[in-house]
């Protein structure tokens, strides 16, 4: 039926797309039984891992060449940040974490360790402003 | 203006959370003239550097001690899982790439890859199933 | 010729270990102008890359089994672990570090930071103890 | 006795200076009781942390700055060497994987991955070649 196909195709507006993430990823896990593996110091050491695949990429490139992915590096490496994703919310989400609500949280914290007037244009650590 | 905190002091129902995650993001780093910093192999690396910060919470843990954390440990690893999403997001957001979209298509390819019939209660490697 | 052989095949008892390694290193770069790529930054970046994949074999391993690896998994965990050590003499190299000296070195301070009598027995950082 | 305290600072000639940082290491774990912390699984963690913490230092310099660190950031980076150079030792004590033996092998192996007359000059992976 053409309504339900349109429904699939664009996101169901009346639930948040994390939200969606966080159930099927949790009905992936439950059908495979695989919470046993999952517990958060798994989940953290996964996260580091693929976080690590994810720099492999660039490990040899230069800043500019790491700019301008060739399409096969970049879909390699759209992958990476999925898993890497995917890992976060299953650990947010085993911690009960709710990870939107600690980003913002965190920008927040940051604008004060990192004052613009301090910070402009500057890589030092808050530490050493 | 009051109307005006209390739109910005709530989310705001029409826009979605990443999205705004995403504009606050790019305007803390516009702010402090810090686009020179982040090239995607430097957000990479930053990214890695996360993580590995978030998975020293859970060095000497046991897998059940992973279970339960104290309130105080359970803070610094919201504000790290926060720290390893702004990257995740400004990576993504550097490379073009919608973090959600590709999350939602990397469980399909794993369903794919992990077939519950084969994958179900072993965390064994796609290659060796 | 049989002596080179034999004399290939055991250790040079008038060289240090190390030193042979990081010569062999070196003109194993040499050969393959690959001093180029191996700024310091890269090295720090390969050593995370290549701890990461050292980490991935023991990711859903219970402690127990960590201990008792296959004989398989013990070859890949071998050369997993020669690959760290080959880009952390790479990087001492790079940066003119003793790498031997720092250790006891290192060890030196972490006596003093955790001192028997309070960090026995305990895993907590020195900063909490 | 001055004699015996002289022999301990200055190395012993006789005594392989690895051998030497594996029985300081042995003892300083054992006087703790840290064994019991130190499985495989968590040693091959705790090496990824601080191949994480080293990473840090070059995170936001230019592949040039990396060349020339400053005295003070030299001397936190020699640390995090050593502390990696502490924790890979540890083990590979702890799989007995004699480390240095492991790396000649994988010199020798790389050598056949990666062929002058393919690999000169070039950054591919051996898969690309």
């Amino acid at each position: 039926m053409t309504i339900g196909r349109m429904e699939n195709a664009k996101p169901q507006s009346g639930v948040d797309p994390i939200e969606r993430l966080r159930r099927d990823l949790h009905r992936f896990t439950a059908d495979r039984n695989w919470e046993q593996f999952h517990t958060p110091k798994n989940l953290a050491i996964a996260l580091s891992v693929e976080a690590g695949e994810l720099l492999e990429h660039f490990q040899w490139l230069t800043a500019d060449q790491s700019e301008k992915l060739s399409g096969n590096r970049l879909m390699h490496v759209r992958q990476e940040l999925a898993d890497v994703f995917l890992y976060l919310l299953s650990l947010s989400d085993r911690l009960r974490v709710d990870l939107v609500a600690a980003a913002f949280e965190k920008i927040e914290l940051n604008a004060k360790k990192y004052p613009v007037e301090l910070a402009k244009g500057t890589a030092k650590k808050y530490t050493e402003l």
